[in-house]
This record gives C-alpha cells, sequence and structure tokens, in this order.
C-alpha cells in the first residue's frame, strides 16, 4: 500500500470512529438515556458531527485524493472488484459533496431541521399545520439553496441533487418513470380488491399481547434469522430503528403493541433485514466509508424482502403461525395458519404510511414523490400542501383525510428537512422483488427452509451477492450484477398479484 | 467575558464533549455492548482518547492560559469562588500536566497498561505471578520515567508525583503520617475484635435472593437517596462502577449476587455515593474541567459516607431491615433489626479488599501504600512482592495468605498501571467520618430522618458544602472549608470505636 493510501486510511478511520461514537451516542439517546440528559446529548452530538465534518473536509484529504488518482486506476485495472480502489471512489464523492456545502449553510440546516422537528411535534399534537408551515418554508429554501450548489454539475431536474444523496445516480426522471409504472399496476388492483375488502380479516392480530412474551416471541423469531446475542442488541424504542456501530455491533430496536402482535413482530423482522445486511458488510471493510449498505433503496429492499416476500409469504408465516400458537396460545390456539397467512396480508387503503399493507404503501411513497419535486421546484405553495395532499389521498386511495395530523403532518421527514428520501421506500419494494425472484431460482430448496423457519441459506445467499460488498459498488451496478437489470416494476407487481389473486379470489 | 476566555471554555465544552462521549463509549462496553464488539470499540475509544489529549495539548491553549493569566487574578479579586478564575486554574493545572508528558511515553503507558490488564486476568485466574512479573516490571518502570518528567518540580518523594494524579496537593509523607496514626488505632481494635469474633453473626445476609427482587429492592433504597429514572440509571455490570457523562445523565451499576443480599444493596449504596457528587455539581459549571469530583478521596469519601456511616448506622439500617422483611420476607421475616445491625458491621480480618469490612479496610490500603512507595522508590525488588504482601498480611492482619491469587494477584490497579490510586480509599473513608460529624451538629434531626429512610436533608447538607463545588477547589481547600482542618483521623477512630464497642462488648 502506498503511503498515501496508508494515510488516507487512518484518517478515514478515525473519521468512522468519531461517526460510530455518534452513533452510539444516538442510539443511547432513544434507548437508554435519562431524559433529562437531552441537552447535554445534543451538545455531545453537535461536537462530535463538527469535528467529523471539520475532520472529513480537511484539505488534506483532497491532497491525499488528488494524489492516489493514479494508483485508483492501477489498483482497478488489477482487480476490479479492488476494495482500495472503491474506497478511493466513495471518499471522493463523499469528500466533493461536503466540500461543495460552506460550514454556516450546514450548521444552519441542522439547525432548521432540528428546530422544524420541535415545531412538527407540537403542530402535529394539534393538527395545526399553519403553525408548522414556517419552519416547513425554512427547510424547503435552505434545500433548495443547497440545490443550487450543485448546479454547474448540469442535473437534469433540481430533485435530481437530493435524491442521489440517498440514492447515489439514482435520477429523478428514471423515478418518475418507475413511479407512473407502479403507479399503473397498483391502482386497478388496490381497487379490484377494495370490492372484495370482507374477503380477508386480520382481526387475529387484534387482541392482548403481553409486551414480556412478545419479546420472547420476537427474539426466538430474529434468532432464526442470524440474531445471536454477541454480536446484536435487541431492545425497545418509541420509533424503532436499526443501527450499526461495525459489523459486529448491530442493534436492533422495536415496539411491543400490548393489543396489536404485528408492530413487534413484523417491526423486529423488518429491523432485522436492515441489521443483516449491516452485520452482513465483509470484516475488511470496518472502519472506513464502504461498511454500510449501498444505498437507502438497498437497505429499505433487505427490510422489505425480510418483512413482507418472506415474513408474509406462506412459508415463513406457517412458521411464524406455529411460534405464535407455542407463545400465545390463548390468542392464536384457535387460529389456523391459513387464516393467519391471510391476516397478514389484507389489504385496505388506509391514512397512515407506516401502517399501510404491502399493496397500498407504493402509492403513499409516490404521493410524497410528487409533492417534493412540485416544493424544490416552487411550482406548489407550501401554504397549499395540505389541500394536495388530501386531494392525492382521495385520487390514489380513495381515502378522506379528517385533519392535518393524519395526512401531511404525519411523518417526520420533512420537518428535519429530509428532502428526497421518500422514493427509497418504494424503490426498496422494487429491488426486494427482484432479489427475491432471482434467490428463488438460485435457491429450489428456499420455501422448504422457510417453512422450517429457516433463514439461513437466504441470509447467506444475500450475504454473498449484495451485503458483503458493502458501499464498494455504486447501486447502479450493484442492481445489476445481482439481477442483471435496472430497478424494475414487473417483479413486484407480479409477486403482488401472484399473492393477492389467489387470497382476494381477483380474476 | 474576555474573547480569550470564550474561547478557552469553548475548547473545554467541545473536550468534555469528547470525554463524555468516550465515558459513554466505556460505560456501553462494560453494560451494554455485544461481546464480538470489543475490538472495534478499543479503536473508537483509542480514536477519541487521542483526539481529547490532542486538543487538549494544543498549544493554542497554552496561549489561552498565558493570556489569561490577569484576568484570572483579578477575577479572583473580585470573587473569590469565581467560576471562570477555578476554571482558568485547573485548565492550567491539567495542561500543564498533560504537556510535560510526551505522546510517546502515554501510548507507551496506555499500551503497557492494557497488555499488563490481559496478562493479569490470565495470571490471576492460574494464580500464577511470576507470568504477570514482567509486565508489572514494564508498568514500574513507565511509571518511573512518567515521575521524572517532573524531577524539576522539586518534589520530596518520587511517590508525590503520582499521589498528585489522583489526590491534588497530597504529599507522601502526609498520607504516611495519617496510615501511621490509622494503623495505631486499627490493628489493636481489631485484635480486640477477633477475641470476641462470635459475637457478632452475619448469616443474615447469605442464603437465597431472587435477582429480579434484588432490584426493586435495590432501585426502591436509592430512590430513597435521590436516584430519579428522570436523570439516573441502574444497570447491571461485572465489575460494578458510577459514570456520569454531565449532572443530569448519572448512571450506576451493581451486581446481583444471588446467595449474598449485601452485595447488590450496599454495592448500590456505595455507587449512590459517587452518583450523588457527580449530579450535585452547580449546572453551571457542565461541559467544563470542573465538573465532576474534587479528587478520589473526595469522592469515595462520599461513596463510604453513604454506604458505611449512612447504610450501616442504626437509624438507616432500621430502615433497611424494614425494606428487606417487605421484599424478601422469607428470609428476614424472623430476622429482627437489631440482627441485621450487627450482621453488616461484622468486623473480621479478611484475604480480599473489596470485601473487607468498614475496620479492617483501612490496613489492606496501608500495605499497598507501602509496598507503592517501595516499588516506586525501588527499593522493592518486584519479583519479591508476593512475599512482602503476605508477610504484611500476617504483621497487621493475621492472615495466612494461601495463593497469589487471593493475595497479591487480587486488584486490577497495578496490572493497569495505576500505581498511586490506593491510598485514596482510606483518605474517603477518613473525610467520611470528618464530614458525619460536621452534618450531624448541623442537623439535629438526622437520625430521625435516616431511620425513616429520608436522605433528603443529608443530600442536601453535602451538596451545599461539597457536590456543589465540583473541582472548584483544591481538594485539601474544600476539606479544610468544610470541616475546619485537615484530613484527620481521629473523627473515624472514634466513630469505629463508638459504633463497635457495645457491638462488641469491648471495654
Amino acid at each position: 500500500m502506498s503511503q498515501a493510501l496508508d494515510e488516507l486510511r487512518q484518517r478515514l478511520a478515525e473519521i468512522s470512529d468519531l461517526s460510530s461514537a455518534a452513533g452510539l451516542l444516538g442510539w443511547d439517546q432513544q434507548t437508554m438515556m435519562p431524559e433529562r440528559a437531552n441537552p447535554l446529548r445534543a451538545e455531545q452530538l453537535g461536537t462530535l458531527s463538527g469535528i467529523v465534518h471539520e475532520r472529513f473536509t480537511d484539505d488534506a484529504i483532497g491532497r491525499l485524493l488528488h494524489a492516489l488518482e493514479g494508483e485508483e486506476e492501477a489498483l482497478r485495472q488489477a482487480d476490479p472488484d479492488s476494495d482500495d480502489a472503491a474506497l478511493i471512489r466513495v471518499a471522493r464523492r463523499d469528500y466533493e459533496k461536503s466540500k461543495r456545502v460552506p460550514a454556516e449553510l450546514a450548521v444552519e440546516m441542522a439547525r432548521a431541521g432540528a428546530l422544524g422537528h420541535q415545531a412538527w411535534v407540537q403542530a402535529r399534537e394539534r393538527s395545526d399545520f399553519a403553525s408548522f408551515l414556517p419552519f416547513l418554508r425554512r427547510n424547503v429554501e435552505l434545500k433548495r439553496q443547497y440545490v443550487e450548489l450543485f448546479d454547474d454539475e448540469g442535473h437534469d431536474d433540481p430533485y435530481d441533487v437530493l435524491l442521489d444523496d440517498y440514492e447515489e445516480g439514482m435520477k429523478t426522471a428514471e423515478v418518475a418513470t418507475l413511479f407512473s409504472e407502479l403507479r399503473a399496476q397498483l391502482v386497478p388492483l388496490i381497487a379490484q380488491i377494495a370490492e372484495k375488502s370482507d374477503a380477508v380479516d386480520n382481526a387475529p392480530l387484534h387482541g392482548s399481547f403481553e409486551p414480556a412474551r412478545q419479546a420472547v416471541l420476537v427474539r426466538g423469531v430474529l434468532e432464526r434469522l442470524g440474531w445471536s446475542p454477541d454480536g446484536w442488541r435487541l431492545d425497545e424504542a418509541e420509533h424503532p430503528f436499526a443501527a450499526s456501530f461495525g459489523p459486529t455491533d448491530v442493534r436492533l430496536t422495536t415496539r411491543y403493541d400490548p393489543s396489536y402482535i404485528g408492530m413487534a413482530l413484523y417491526g423486529g423482522i423488518h429491523e432485522m433485514g436492515h441489521g443483516l445486511y449491516e452485520a452482513g458488510v465483509a470484516p475488511q471493510l470496518a472502519r472506513t466509508p464502504l461498511a454500510s449498505g449501498a444505498s437507502l433503496g438497498l437497505h429499505e429492499s433487505q427490510s422489505r424482502l425480510w418483512e413482507n416476500v418472506v415474513g408474509r409469504g406462506r412459508p415463513f408465516a406457517g412458521f411464524l403461525h406455529g411460534e405464535l400458537q407455542r407463545v400465545f396460545p390463548e390468542q392464536f390456539g384457535a387460529i389456523d395458519a391459513e387464516s393467519y397467512y391471510r391476516a397478514v396480508n389484507k389489504v385496505q387503503p388506509s391514512l397512515i404510511r407506516v401502517e399501510a399493507d404491502e399493496a397500498t404503501y407504493g402509492l403513499h411513497i409516490i404521493l410524497r414523490f410528487e409533492l417534493e419535486r412540485e416544493m424544490i421546484a416552487g411550482t406548489l405553495d407550501l401554504a397549499e400542501l395540505p389541500e394536495a395532499w388530501n386531494a392525492r389521498m382521495k385520487q390514489y386511495l380513495g381515502i378522506d383525510v379528517p385533519d392535518d395530523a393524519s395526512g401531511v403532518l404525519q411523518d417526520v421527514h420533512w420537518s428535519a428537512g429530509e428532502i428526497g428520501y421518500f422514493s427509497t421506500y418504494a424503490l426498496g419494494n422494487l429491488i426486494a422483488a427482484q432479489l427475491w425472484q432471482r434467490a428463488r431460482a438460485d435457491l429450489p430448496q428456499l420455501d422448504e427452509q422457510l417453512a422450517a423457519g429457516d433463514g439461513s441459506a437466504l441470509r447467506a445467499w444475500l450475504g454473498d451477492h449484495l451485503h458483503r460488498y458493502g458501499r464498494k459498488l455504486p447501486p447502479k451496478e450493484l442492481v445489476q450484477r445481482i439481477v442483471g437489470g435496472p430497478i424494475a416494476v414487473q417483479p413486484f407487481a407480479d409477486y403482488l398479484r401472484a399473492k393477492l389473486t389467489p387470497l382476494y379470489g381477483l380474476s
């Protein structure tokens, strides 16, 4: 290794350590920290992120990256999958993005996001969009300033700049095409199902479920999927998430709703999908910027694959049904496997994205993507956002929104300035179906394994084809390698139709 | 505030944030972290401590401290208790110490300490001092190099340099005088008690105690002393400790021994004493180097005061007895309060320091202090340390040491290079008795309050006289202010005799 590469690695390793420390402080804040520590924790996180930014945008890193241009090319020619070449590529991408953003704008975006978040919490409680509007305006204004910093790059759509932060290389026009096709598939499917909405009953998932027993259930299920106490944790959090501070320290959170078993069980499997991705990154990528998922869409493909495709698929749902009968005999003793399978696959238009089923979920995302584009383009007056939201909810899902709390104020993202993020959720669903199609072809015993509660073969397949690469490859290249083509709608649409047609007796 | 002071505060606040982050990583490592994360966590902690050292020894801090010399004096003249003057004083002390230590020596001491710790764990398991000897030699050699860095300061004893790191301003000769007086008090007292060793029975503390119920008991007791979930945590750790990341985030740990209730109960009260000190530091000192205890001796005075003087004193022991009867009715239903009080005050020479009672504890410390002085002076061949240890155990406590695991290898400190630390434990006992004498004089209702399980008046008294100052005053000045004189042996000796004379029917 050249001295320049050695120095770059050393600097990036320290930055990775600092980021992991900040990550742990964030995890602790949401799971362990006493409430009164909040103001001090904010200072600690602010200091850490400031030092990370300062160290990462140090001109010395720019000089090292410049000095390494020839070596990067040589490394890649010697080995197209060279870790070091990928490290230099990703570090350069991140560095050049960071360098464009003046410290004042970064600080102001963080500040406006924090203030916006506070205002949103209160506005949502009172269902009062007007009180949130000035904070949203500020966030959007700052995002538009951010977009302008990249104007010389010649993007086709200002929204491209935001999208690229979450999904490298993805263009707004591509997402719009995919979403238009997705909408064309979903709307008639959901309409057909609406006519037979009584065909599926999800009552078995509702009842009384003691949290301590839920915890036993969830941990048992996750252990079948690869969770183990020597490298993982499972804790409670109000807003569940997965975090990792290296492949040997993956931490999942879940929430035990005492009257609905789906929250902890499927939420836990969802976070497990994220966790498996982080845990599966090749060990030699630890302490580098390559040691995480390739994009938000790919990350979400993993949580969705395990939660929906596996968890709501007939084989593994059968296993889950057995576990539920064992842990909650009073609640599930009289429920047969088929009724359970039907219950977890009920499709029903609803107000809240995070509670939406697999089929209607995509329409919640399309609605947000369209509104975000207009917000950034400046073609939508933000004061009219609630009306625009409600009109689309009616149009796409046939639903009347009773108030802004369960409408435009339901999601946290915009309050914190996270604009450009939503579409990756739906891209994840599309990718999950594509990966599933390929994995099934490679693993002829997959259904039998999953029916026995054994996720190891699928986990190994995903590890080998996706997880181990971390951020080494651009997401589009990675998808192309694994599924032999770009992100596409048809596999997801076929998967949904194949499942829902018999379930609802559709033609 | 001058611009220089403003900048100093800002720099110190960031260093404090980084230290708190490192503290949280350490807490997490001992309470929450999955085991496989250990190697990565070591990297993260190494990076953080490196950055703390780098930032704190930055020449810019030296220039600010130099520029602030006049302002410091003016601030102190305007207000002898000026927070800012104290901040400058303490920052200068810490800075000048840090600057004397070359980075290579600091790194080598940390490395030798880590290697020594590993070697010690194995050596203790096999009771094999010889395998640990080379690591101990290295630690002592490095400590002697460290001492030499301060030679120009003209200390009377090389050990002064080490002592000053844990107990600012304390001299070896002073400790030696105190300890010689303490030994003269303890040895005959313990000999008298040995003749009547059957007078007190601690059997009630041993039995079967379900950990979950122990946790309920301990938390209930700590809540009476000021613990509350909004600013504190209580978790399990193999080697219990207290940590804090600001006065609003204090974390205690304890260990539930299923066959001995004293471990969790008195260990918990001990850590609570440390926690109350950290929680009681004035809020405006947060994010400064003043935001912690003034010295290890003063810190230990707080844990010992609550654990021994309060927790084993008749009034609060009566309250604890009632709690034990309530939570463990089978074990304590037939034990009266007097038997419980006697049980928790049994005095019996024993091999292990951390299990020693209030009276014999001091002799364990004196032995270690004497050996440390000889190790640093070079007058003791380290190969002969076990023999020297065993001879003193026989002389001071009348005990034959069966093997090095329960002798010279029992403590972690020397393995990690912590030499100069032990005496502060016994100083803490002395200070605790002095504080107690004064608090009782100021609080005429104290016994009645403690008998009712109410620690609030004593907590407020300690907060007002000690805790709120943090590190603002040098420890000697603080002791002088509160008790009107220097650290002294007589109050502790009187306290012990007054308690043990009736208990053992001594003359």
